[in-house]
């Protein structure tokens, strides 16, 4: 079967400064074209370092990806070792200095030396030009292996995969079909799963896997196969899919791969209602999630992010009263945000939440981590009280993922 | 140099479901101890793979950090694997035993077989007790190399680093000093910083490093030194890192490494004022970025997400007439959602937005990637419209950053 590594260059990914999102973009792509990662590596900008993750990738893989390095500063030096590696010289192309001087113009920024220095490739590599930026991608071939360098910027490598080193690589080379099959259970832990499915994981064969991905009290199960046949794979694939929902349909959130939020987005739009959020310790979080969903505007009015005291009174209705003798953080107020936001935001269902996210801000009977959750609709409204356990950043995803899954039982049940 | 290499173990890393985050904190942490990350390294499930990453990183490092498959379920293959490898045989832990019933007796959950094997480890290694999960971490030694593994969910590996691994490590090597500078500029791109300080980065010492890290039109630029002696490569790296300032002054957010929320809360803070959003196309992200701020709430006051026009009228008092002959996207609206939100948040200070993020949306006037974006205070308030053209999460984010920046300079110049 045919492998890629990934190659990611860049001290800033050792020192921990960045994270490398790359990769997990260009494992996704590669895999749905049946190229199977066998391993990422992450090394410095430093010669001998890069030099020697060339000649070790390709002792495991048919096709390597590298990114990173390209760029126009002196800590950029990728392209001078590539050139060296594969025992080239360096050229100008036409095609990429057309661009490197369209872009600047584009820009109506005053271009330099160094800028123009993008467009210099070694002459042993097949340009793949650059549409989003100055640095264009290198495509070379040693030893029947395939090198792809490619720039790190985000969105450039993804339009040069996407539209050049994918289609390439179909051509060159026969992929099998790998399918994954993924879905979302929410309510049960992934000891309890395992054994609810034990049965039917020990039966399964050996070119079909499934993995357990735990995440903020989720659990997410993944089956995966790999075949040459592709019609042959999908239906086996299918069939096993049907029997692990059947098994888990007790705690079942969603059949495909996808955010709870979707869900709830989904179920709304099916039924013509929208939603509104008040939000006081998840400060928009919520919000945020829903409306990075592309066209969440047909079924979510939007948010009041009460973060202060005066907030929940002004534009939530919020009693003072009661803000004062049982805190922000009460049954009462959460029901009272929740009211409030039904009415301003004028929306069929609603998610309030108050709670303290930590590190400070905790008492001795409210706690940091103590979340008060409320869902519903005009005519009925619950609350249920959480309590989590770690730090701020996680503290909040977890209250957005437990009210986005206790609206969608909400949806479901009323 | 000690050098570390990181290898994560998982299939959802070199299929893309899920984005290690895991090393980047491990880095950041070994780094600070000066421990040099020379390369990360990820595989899959796979026994043989991750057998030969075992060979493989101990040629390049000296300390191998493993991360991940210490999991109760069928697709974890580490803990056997390190067993056979470093050539001990399983045994109960008794205080990893005691750890897995004390977590199953607090959540009130039945305990399975499953979950009682958690506490097995190979006789071969040392036993690092973990307080927040049921994987304990092994240490292991084997031809003078460390070995340590730990489980990949990050609250449990981060404590064990923090608590365990890295005082061990501290106390067994003998480590140099790493010390990193960083600063945040903005309005000025990659190749011109370089050229403004060309002369400056070509004088630099060899054990300082120069890095350019360009991240959502904005540049971060960091100076690492190393160096045996502490005080002297502090103090040599104090020198460059004034006379780096200097240099880019003109461009310069924040002389330390923190996104630019942080300075926005840093100045209000100091001069004792508040501040709210008001936020259309962002859907809340800007007011996720300033609550994820830890003291958040000393400055920030809430936001309206005002995603339906309902929203932007009830909450905001935005003039519905304008609403309709200039649309959502156009100067005074979002002049007016600032004035609405300072009134209704009262608050000193206000940042409010209204765009088209895409993909959908866009028309021939207002294609998706165009935001007007106004910042402010009751005396004077200021509008400018942007455009961004790339996917909607993207657009979001240079949003948000372009607004908080926006408003960073209103308040400097007020």
């Amino acid at each position: 079967m045919t492998q890629a590594s990934i190659i990611t260059i860049g001290d800033e990914l050792l020192i921990g400064q960045v994270i490398d999102t790359n990769s997990a973009w260009m494992a996704q792509e590669l895999n749905k074209s049946g190229i199977r990662v066998a391993r990422r590596v992450a090394v410095g900008d430093v010669w001998d370092e890069i030099w020697t993750a060339l000649d070790e990738e390709q002792k495991y893989a048919d096709i390597i990806l590298i990114t990173g390095g390209l760029g126009p500063t002196a800590d950029d030096i990728t392209k001078p070792l590539l050139c060296k590696y594969f025992g080239g010289k360096m050229i100008v192309d036409e095609a990429a200095k057309q661009n490197v001087l369209d872009i600047f113009n584009k820009l109506n920024r005053p271009i330099i030396e160094r800028n123009l220095k993008q467009a210099e490739v070694p002459d042993v590599c097949t340009v793949l030009q650059n549409k989003r930026g100055t640095a264009p991608g290198m495509w070379f071939v040693k030893n029947e292996k395939v090198f792809v360098s490619l720039p790190g910027v985000p969105h450039e490598m993804k339009d040069l995969m996407t539209d050049d080193v994918i289609p390439r690589l179909v051509k060159q080379f026969k992929f099998p079909t790998i399918i994954h099959k993924t879905l979302l259970t929410a309510g049960v832990g992934e000891s309890f799963l395992a054994e609810l499915i034990k049965d039917f994981e020990e039966k399964l064969p050996a070119h079909i896997k499934l993995a357990y991905l735990p995440n903020y009290g989720m659990v997410r199960l993944r089956l995966t196969a790999t075949g040459f046949d592709a019609a042959e794979t999908e239906k086996e694939i299918d069939n096993l899919f049907e029997t692990l929902k059947l098994l888990v349909s007790d705690y079942l959130v969603t059949d495909i791969d996808e955010p709870v939020e979707n869900v709830v987005g989904k179920l709304l739009i099916a039924k013509g209602k929208t939603m509104c959020t008040a939000e006081s310790c998840t400060g928009g979080y919520i919000a945020h999630l829903i409306t990075s969903i592309t066209g969440s505007s047909k079924f979510y009015n939007g948010s009041v992010v009460s973060y202060s005291y005066e907030a929940k009174e002004d534009l939530l209705q919020v009693d003072k009263n009661i803000l004062e003798t049982r805190g922000a953080v009460s049954e009462e107020i959460v029901l009272q945000m929740a009211k409030g936001a039904l009415k301003h935001l004028k929306s069929d269902y609603v998610i309030a939440v108050s709670g303290i996210m930590g590190p400070g801000g905790g008492t001795p009977d409210k706690p940091a981590g103590t979340v008060w959750i409320a869902v519903g609709n005009k005519e009925s409204l619950q609350a249920q009280k959480f309590y989590f356990r770690f730090d701020r950043s996680r503290n909040i995803q977890l209250t957005a993922m437990n009210a986005l899954n206790f609206l969608r039982k909400f949806i479901l049940s009323a």
